[in-house]
């Protein structure tokens, strides 16, 4: 089946490199988001490879550099399943553009799925090539595709500590079926809680070394400035490297500028906190003046995969601006002002998510 | 010396049970917090407790209780130091009573301290007593200080994962000497990152069980409600147990109403992150509509620690709204208003810093 036949739903940012993601009601329908379904952000093409012939390369300091096929992957380490979100570090800057212009594609709040990811643990194929787990090492990832316009391949790199930890993977199958060509087809990496960045698709080689990768996406892009940073002054060697994504909720239905019946109406979304839990999500019907508590309705372990939220209310006839937000462990909630997060590149927009609708 | 002699600088907001926070210039005057300098949190007695007859016992879901002098547990176990704030889930409550009443003291943002706290790692003395460390357990602490007014000691519990991390101690030294008696003498708990609620004082036991603690204080008190929430509608299982602290930053120089020369001026704060790291401190001379961004003065490893962050503004004649606001290593930053964080106990206060000011 095609490309375009498999993600016939999705709303197409750009066809080559190809970017696109789901409209929120079909993102809500289901807790593990449908291949179908899944957001997908490419910087480059979408290499097709013989899984036969498929090899990943491990080296850099490692005391036994290994080259492994598919099979050898499978055979030799346990395999693990972690059910996690997959988030862009651009989702919902649609709504940061509001405030000013800001590169990159708009995206809605749908650059984000959470799927169960099955695969092995990097840190048992690392301990196998005999890392020094005591050193300050950098764990770099290459990747297939060449980033577009450039003359390099697509690169990121994570600490050593989130490469050990038992949720970091080198996936092969998402949803219990194998990747899809467009989701990084035969192998990946899963770095749950990161932002997508750091999870490299397609990988060819994974080079353990004592900085982190000086690949464009890692030394320059996907950089968190101040407010107060342009094109102009940024100085990527000042941003900060975005890892971590920050607390955050949608509203996926209903839909920005839907007309409802006046009465009970449901408000359904989810909401995700990085490598945190979220305790609490409030939802307002009047713009944030009064609130009231959603139910949680998660089908899995956090942190990692998020939850999804539904709540009732009650909306009189007339216009009214529908309002999300998530509390995580620690107490910390989101800003409420698009003005609060804003910064050139459009990344990390996690203010109150604000949806006007009409009732009558 | 006496208590008061020992905290003549502190502001008093109790007498008894005793509670005190620094002037915010002294709290800025040294990265770890003098003892005369440090808040005290207290909620019934001071006990005084004598060093030699001390015991400390340690039972419940072990296979060998034990009951242990000061001197077995220095013996025993290795000594270990760790650099962490100590921080009641009270501080800067002050701010949150602008928006409506909420119970409890005033606490302006002094009901922190910085210190290095010495002593053996709880998981150490748990492995030795013979823990299960894949059970579901909590670790309930119970003290030598009544609550005041009623019948019961002080106390209050972590869960297992918390308790076993490295950074958790049974601390008997702060900054290099014995424990004051109103910081606890002879040993008291230090769960860094967590309100000073979960490291209780004095400590007489520690019981492994398959709950948390049943006294009030962990069961009914120290719990984050939503702002709809009343004294007469929470449901303590309702509420969210607080444990790890949200991201805060605060203004300690220039002090609220301070009158300064026009000119450059340099303003002071700190910033905390809870478990996480501090990675930027945005300062506003204009109430937040523009922004620049601090130096970061931080003499220890994040997270845990806090940072000092200081930086120079031109503040021309006339009146100013200082604003601080800290982002941590998700890129998560705090709200802006205390209305967004408002709940009827007053805990967890942690949108911008306002600090009017006028110079001329």
């Amino acid at each position: 089946m095609s490309l375009s036949q498999r993600k016939k739903h999705l709303i197409v940012h750009g066809e080559a490199p190809y970017n696109a993601e789901p409209p929120l009601d079909r993102l809500r329908a289901a807790f593990r988001t449908g291949t179908g379904d899944f957001y997908v952000r490419s910087h480059g093409d979408l290499p097709e490879i013989d899984e036969d012939s498929y090899r990943l390369a491990i080296g850099g300091s490692v005391t036994r550099p290994m080259d492994l096929s598919l099979d050898d992957l499978k055979a030799r380490f346990p395999e693990v399943t972690v059910t996690a979100v997959m988030q862009c570090a651009g989702n919902r800057r649609y709504d940061m553009q509001a405030v000013a212009p800001v590169s990159g594609d708009p995206w809605a709040p749908g650059a984000i799925g959470n799927a169960d990811w099955t695969g092995v643990r990097l840190a048992d194929v690392l301990r196998e090539a005999g890392i020094d787990e005591g050193a300050d090492l950098h764990v770099a990832f290459e990747s297939h595709d060449r980033v577009d316009g450039e003359d390099y391949p697509y690169g990121a790199s994570i600490g050593l500590g989130k490469a050990m930890a038992p949720e970091t993977l080198l996936a092969f199958a998402m949803n219990g079926k194998p990747l899809e060509r467009e989701h990084g087809f035969p192998l990946r990496a899963v770095v749950p809680g990161y932002a997508g960045v750091r999870s490299p698709k397609w990988l060819k080689s994974i080079t353990v070394q004592d900085r982190p990768s000086d690949n464009p996406m890692q030394a320059d892009d996907y950089k968190l400035f101040p407010p107060d940073v342009t094109a102009d002054t940024a100085d990527p060697a000042e941003g900060h490297t975005i890892e971590v994504m920050p607390l955050n909720a949608a509203i996926c239905e209903p839909a920005r500028g839907a007309e409802l019946t006046a009465g009970r109406n449901t408000i359904r979304g989810y909401a995700v906190a990085g490598d945190r839990k979220v305790v609490r999500v409030d939802v307002s019907g009047d713009g944030g003046r009064t609130w009231s508590q959603a139910r949680l309705e998660s089908e899995a372990e956090a942190p990692f995969a998020w939850t999804f939220w539904s709540i009732d209310l009650d909306l009189p006839g007339g216009e009214h601006e529908l309002v999300a937000r998530a509390w995580d462990e620690a107490g910390q909630t989101q800003p409420s002002q698009p003005d609060d997060t804003w910064n050139y590149k459009g990344y990390l927009m996690a203010s109150w998510h604000r949806v006007r609708v009409t009732a009558g």
